[in-house]
């Protein structure tokens, strides 16, 4: 048996959405880098070209909702305002699909964080074909 | 006695820098992680707001001269193409201060590899305080 630490499983998510990001051709992609230094409020990943750059938080999950914290969302909204990015989550469910969601579609717990259901993904979520395809104009 | 590799060195450097682009707090900075996974043209560094963005190669040396190969050149200028940047190459020479060189400040060896001087570098080159608060339209 081969256990998977949750922590391999995030960077596996983030190397596999690296990979498709590069493969389109039309972007560059960058990971930060796990543990070791300092760390600053960076995203999982950096995605771009001249035209469009994403900040995006990777998650993966078994569940049909996933949670972050308030920080985490903080943090990337405050990383993209200073670097000139659209801030989004990326969450790979249970259905293999990934889903991008930017902030606005994230509902609020009780306790001031954020949670997205596979249900709610699903209907307000862009795929990874609409994402890099998107008009950034009509984006937001 | 500590034995620290080159690597270690170039590591050290890199973080060194970044901790000194967040430092300014106008900045936000991200190192390409080391090793691991599958690597892409990536700079050590990506640096910007929204309104400048830097890729930088960092280098450190305890000679006179930094040699850098054509092909981290010709992925630096792809990157900083692709992504909207403006690649630049930092050195820390013996005398520690961080050198800025612009591409075109770089020196041709014999091999159609890239060099560039101590000597060159003072006269050529910007201090970290100058590319902080250089002006993005007069830099090139």
């Amino acid at each position: 048996m081969i256990i998977i630490s949750r922590k391999s499983q995030g960077i596996a998510a983030e190397r596999e959405l690296l990979h498709k990001f590069w493969n389109t051709g039309k972007f560059i992609a960058m990971r930060a880098p796990g543990s070791g230094a300092i760390k600053y409020p960076v995203p999982d990943l950096l995605v771009g070209n001249h035209l469009r750059r994403f900040a995006i938080e990777c998650k993966t999950t078994k569940s049909q909702r996933q949670y972050l914290r308030s920080e985490q969302i903080n943090d990337l909204k405050t990383f993209s305002d200073t670097f000139g990015a659209e801030p989004w989550v990326a969450v790979r469910f249970p259905d293999k699909n990934w889903y991008f969601l930017s902030l606005e579609d994230l509902d609020k717990t009780a306790g001031n964080n954020f949670v997205i259901s596979l249900e709610s993904a699903k209907r307000k979520g862009l795929f990874f074909e609409e994402i890099i395809n998107s008009d950034p104009l009509s984006s937001s």
